[in-house]
C-alpha cells in the first residue's frame, strides 16, 4: 500500500517554486491575504499560507479586518488590491463573517489575480479547458496523483461531494481531455452511495463527515483521496475510515498531511503563475 | 412509452414568450444573429432561429459575413453589438470559418448579452449555481423533462459526451442542488460504456455518432434523451437506435423533434430574459 504523502510532495513543490522565484532577478511575487473576522480555523489556515509564502519567497501582504467590517469596506480593499502593482494574487479567506455576501466579494476580485480560482470566469475557464487559475484543492489532488504516477485515464473515478470549491471542479478536471476518467458525482441526495463507491478505481471524498467511508464501501485495489477534515473528540479525522480502508487500498492519502498541504502548494503555484505573467517571465 | 415531444413543447414555450413580449409595452427584444461563412447546416440553423424570433416577437438583426472575413472585422462587429441599445442578445453561429478562433470571439461577447451561455463567465455561473445564461441545449433538455414531470432527483443519470456546449454543462445542471441526480459522465475514453449506460435511470447521449446506443445498452424503464443528430444516407439519425431502444424505454425523445427545437426555445427564452433585465421588466 502506497501512502500518498501530500506533506512531503507539497514541500518539494514549494522548493521548486522557491528556486524559480529566486532566479528571476526582479521584484518578488506579492500575495494579498485578507482575513475578516476571528474564525479560529481560518486563522490557522491563513498562518499556514503565510508560512508557505515565506518558504517560496512570496511577500504576503496581510489585511486583518474585524468581524463587524461593512461589506463596502471589504469591497474597497479588494478594489485597491486589484490595482496595486506589488500585488499579484488576492486570497480572500472563507468563510466571511455574517452579513457579507461571499459571491459579491469573490466577483469583485480581478480574475487575473484570483489565485484561489473561485471567480466565475476562472471556474468557466477550468470547465472549458481554457488557460486560467485552477481551484487549489482539485488541482493539488491531481498533482499529487501525477507525482505518484497514478493515472485515472479510462478508469472509473467517483467524487463524493458537490461543493463549488472541491467536488464540482474536481469532477470537471477528472473528465477533461488528457485526464480522461469516467466520473460519477455523488452527494447527499445520492441513493445507494455504497454501491457507487464500490465501482471506483479512484475514490475522492469531500463531504466533511468524519469516517463515513468504510472498508465495505470500496473495492480491493482502489486509490483513495480523502479531502474531508473534521475536528473530533479523538482529534482531526478525514471522511475515510483510514484504519480499515487502507487495508484494501492500493494507495491512500492520510489526514492530515494529504490533500491539505497540496492545496496550499497550489495556491503558491497560482501566485507564482500570476506574477510570472505580470513580469513577462 | 411516452414520446417526449420537443417540437410541441417548444411551440408552447414560444407562445408563452410571445405573450410576455406582446404585453410589455416597450420596444421589442433584439437578437443579433451573426453567420460567418457558408456552412449549409449553419444556414439551416440560423434560419430556424430567425423564424423562432418571428414567432416570439424578437427582432432578429442579421449579419452575414463571407468565409474570408478577417477575425478583426468579426471582433469589431461583436463590439458594436455589445454597445448597441437595440440589441439584447448576440448569437454567434458556430462553427466559425477556418482562421477565426472561436474562443477569442466568444470571449469578446458581453456576458450580459451572451444568450448562448458560451462565455466562460456564464459557464462558471452555471456551474456555481449563480444567476446567468444557461447554455441552451442542456437547459432545453431539463425543461423538456420538467414539463413531462420526469424528475431525475436522487436517480442515476448518465451523460455520454463531454463537449463544452452539451455534455459538460448538462452534467453540471443535473447534479446541482434542486435537480439532485447522481451523474456519471462518459466519453470516448470510457472503458465499458455499455455497462455504464445500463446503470442509467436517465440516459443523455450527445456523441454525434448515429445509432451507437442500442437496446442491449439500456435498462428497462429508462428515460432517454437523444441530443445527437447526424445526416446519414437514410436521413437524419440520432445517437440512439430509436426502433429498438424505444421498446425498453419509459420515455424517449425522437430525432428530429426532440432536443433540437428545445434548444431554439431556450435561446429565445434567454433573449427575452436579457431584454427584461435591460428594460427592468
Amino acid at each position: 500500500m502506497i501512502l500518498l504523502n501530500g506533506k512531503e510532495t507539497a514541500q518539494g513543490i514549494l522548493r521548486e517554486l522557491s528556486a524559480s522565484v529566486a532566479s528571476a532577478g526582479c521584484r518578488p511575487p506579492g500575495l494579498a491575504v485578507i482575513l475578516a473576522g476571528e474564525d479560529p480555523a481560518s486563522q490557522i489556515y491563513v498562518r499556514a499560507k503565510e508560512r508557505a509564502c515565506g518558504e517560496v519567497g512570496i511577500v504576503p501582504v496581510s489585511f486583518t479586518l474585524p468581524a463587524a467590517t461593512p461589506q463596502s469596506e471589504l469591497l474597497a480593499l479588494i478594489r485597491d488590491c486589484n490595482t496595486r502593482q506589488d500585488i499579484d494574487g488576492i486570497l480572500l479567506q472563507l468563510p466571511l463573517p455574517l452579513g457579507i455576501e461571499p459571491e459579491t466579494c469573490l466577483l469583485a476580485i480581478d480574475p487575473g489575480k484570483d489565485v484561489d480560482g473561485f471567480h466565475p470566469e476562472n471556474v468557466g475557464r477550468c470547465s472549458l479547458g481554457l488557460p486560467g487559475f485552477m481551484p487549489c484543492t482539485p488541482a493539488g489532488v491531481l498533482e499529487l496523483l501525477r507525482r505518484y504516477q497514478l493515472s485515472p485515464s479510462g478508469k472509473k473515478a467517483v467524487v463524493v461531494g458537490r461543493s463549488n470549491i472541491v467536488g464540482k471542479p474536481l469532477a470537471s478536471l477528472l473528465y477533461r481531455q488528457g485526464v480522461d476518467a469516467t466520473v460519477t458525482i455523488c452527494h447527499s441526495k445520492t441513493q445507494g452511495l455504497a454501491r457507487e463507491c464500490c465501482e471506483a478505481d479512484f475514490l475522492f471524498v469531500a463531504m466533511g463527515r468524519p469516517e463515513i467511508i468504510t472498508a465495505d464501501m470500496v473495492k480491493e485495489g482502489v486509490v483513495v483521496v480523502d479531502i474531508g477534515i473534521s475536528r473530533t473528540a479523538d482529534g482531526l479525522r478525514g471522511d475515510v475510515d483510514f484504519a480499515s480502508v487502507s487495508l484494501k487500498a492500493r494507495a491512500i492519502t492520510p489526514v492530515p498531511g494529504g490533500a491539505g498541504p497540496m492545496t496550499i502548494a497550489m495556491l503558491m503555484q497560482n501566485t507564482v503563475q500570476a506574477w510570472k505573467k505580470r513580469m513577462n517571465i
